[in-house]
């Protein structure tokens, strides 16, 4: 690559990490955004989401990982021909900052993605240890010195507030859940209704831990399973339809399905353990690595968003 | 920002994960080097070494991070004069592919960097806590996607063979340290002798991990403190004058003064807890972690690097 000639000195980056701000107000201090998604499926609602995101798209950057299955093949295809018509024919204004494609190196454990099938509780840890790579991954490769936000945000939660990113900062938490439900007709009352989603938002209960400390450390407790009730407070439940929009609950588990971290908890080592951590594992168990690690998380009962009907 | 006119689109970086290899013969494949330094001083020799590597400089990325403290600046000012020094004006062939600087955002524990104080056993808990997050601040902001090797070295080793990086890729460990010495003045011999310094590469022994048992999940268990002896075997000790230059030996604990890491053990997850894993913090939690992702830490006895002499 040596042309002989005199090269231009290679970049040396200086970053002080004390002047990136991670404050309340991200808009008014210009913090970088970085959204992170593992994604198997390309849902189109997703990426009309993130299109209506009211935080400035020059300000987010964009990080996937996909598998390295067919239908990560086909996730893949869809992806790069909705980003290539945002970032080179869409306006300016719609253009993120910039994006990073990344695929898995490992094959994925021989679970179906049907929702009844990777749901069964025997292929629990054999999939969450896997996604807890998956993210790791994608987190230690493209977390970089200069963000001051992570949001994670699963391929399948195809509607948020278009205002998330500025809602969820200015609780200045370091690890924050909405609460993800989902959208379904009631045949009931046919009518469109919505009913809770994800049940990794929970507080512990001492059945749980008592529970867990009868198991083997290698053996994981995971939630909304019948089979092993665990009487945790689940934040799903929570939500109250007069409720205050920006009321707060501690945690002790969280899901990955939306969750916005400040970019010093993961800089200070919390990542999704693949192993079973305190029983837990994946998103349940970095939430009990950020409080290890001096940051509680919190929840929102009542700030929602959607995850995709199947 | 907006020019009103038409703007480059942004870039869309596309990374197959597989297509970086980490491999027994680096060099052939071209794969990137990431040389991670946490730097609470600057030493010449340090720097005259990495500058010998003999590894083709344009595909190593060299990150710091530097305490916020007055011995951190100073460091900062000799380091950026080197910098400066073989980034613009030095040979194009030394020249490193790019250079990452950062400060610490917390205030360092107040234990002070001298030798007798920072080893005392009631300041290591405290310290290395620190350590820990300032390597994984280092490690989440700098690891990109297309890092293959991550190769830790402390800011006093200052002396390795120039071939290091090669050395140690050849064994294909996922987790690879050499062995620790330091050069003193012997003045029984009257001349310059060699003595065992990193006594964090260990393997584990029935006494230490009963010890660990019998402790609380939050104490941590360190090693070198005649107040309590773990009878571990430490590898500072196992080397041979006639032994196999590349002989290996299974680790528990690993120390950072010099370590070689498949950018995909940390990219599994596998970081510097700065709380009690297992007992364990640091360099010596990671190592447990690795072991607990699937990628066994090796050590070479008999393959030594250099730690400066106060
Ligand atoms: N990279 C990657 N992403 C996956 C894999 N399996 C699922 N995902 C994505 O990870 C997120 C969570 O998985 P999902 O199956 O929706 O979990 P659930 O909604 O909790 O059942 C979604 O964004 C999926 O598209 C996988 O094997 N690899
Ligand atoms: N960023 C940062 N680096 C530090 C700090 N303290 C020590 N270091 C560096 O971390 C490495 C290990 O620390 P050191 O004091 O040499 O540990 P020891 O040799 O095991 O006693 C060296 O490269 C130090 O320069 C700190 O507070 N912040
Ligand atoms: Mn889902
Ligand atoms: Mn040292």
């Amino acid at each position: 690559k040596s042309t002989g000639g005199k090269l231009a000195a290679p970049p040396v980056a200086h970053y002080n990490l004390n002047n990136v701000t991670t404050t309340p107000t991200p808009l008014e201090n210009s913090e970088n955004v970085l959204l992170l998604t593992p994604m198997a499926r390309f849902y189109p609602e997703y990426w009309d989401n993130i299109m209506r995101l009211d935080y400035p798209h020059e300000l987010i950057t964009l990080g996937f990982i996909l598998p390295k299955t067919r239908e990560g093949n086909d996730a893949m295809r869809e992806l790069q021909k909705r980003i290539a018509k945002t970032q080179q024919q869409g306006p300016e204004k719609d253009r993120f900052k910039s994006i990073i494609i990344l695929r898995e190196d490992i094959d994925p454990p021989l679970v179906s993605q049907d929702e009844k099938e990777r749901h069964k509780m025997k292929n629990q840890k054999v999939r969450r240890s896997a996604m807890a790579k998956a993210r790791n991954s994608l987190l230690f490769s493209t977390l970089g010195p200069s963000t001051s936000w992570v949001l994670w945000l699963d391929a399948d939660v195809v509607e948020t507030p278009p205002t998330i990113i500025q809602d969820l900062a200015q609780h200045d938490q370091g690890v924050l859940a909405p609460n993800c439900y989902q959208r379904f007709w009631n045949e009931e009352t046919k009518a469109m209704d919505e009913r809770p989603y994800d049940f990794n938002n929970w507080q512990d209960s001492p059945i749980a831990l008592e529970l867990a400390q009868k198991m083997s450390p290698d053996d994981i407790l995971v939630e909304g399973y019948s089979e092993m009730a665990t009487y945790r407070t689940l934040m799903a439940y929570m939500a109250q339809e007069d409720g205050r929009l920006h009321e707060e609950m501690p945690l002790d588990g969280v899901g990955g399905a939306a969750l916005l971290v400040k970019a010093d908890v993961h800089r200070d080592g919390a990542m999704f353990p693949a192993f079973a951590f305190y029983n837990l594992i994946e998103t349940e168990g970095f939430a009990k690595m950020s409080k290890r690690l001096g940051w509680q998380p919190f929840g929102l009962p009542n700030y929602k968003v959607y995850h995709y009907n199947e």
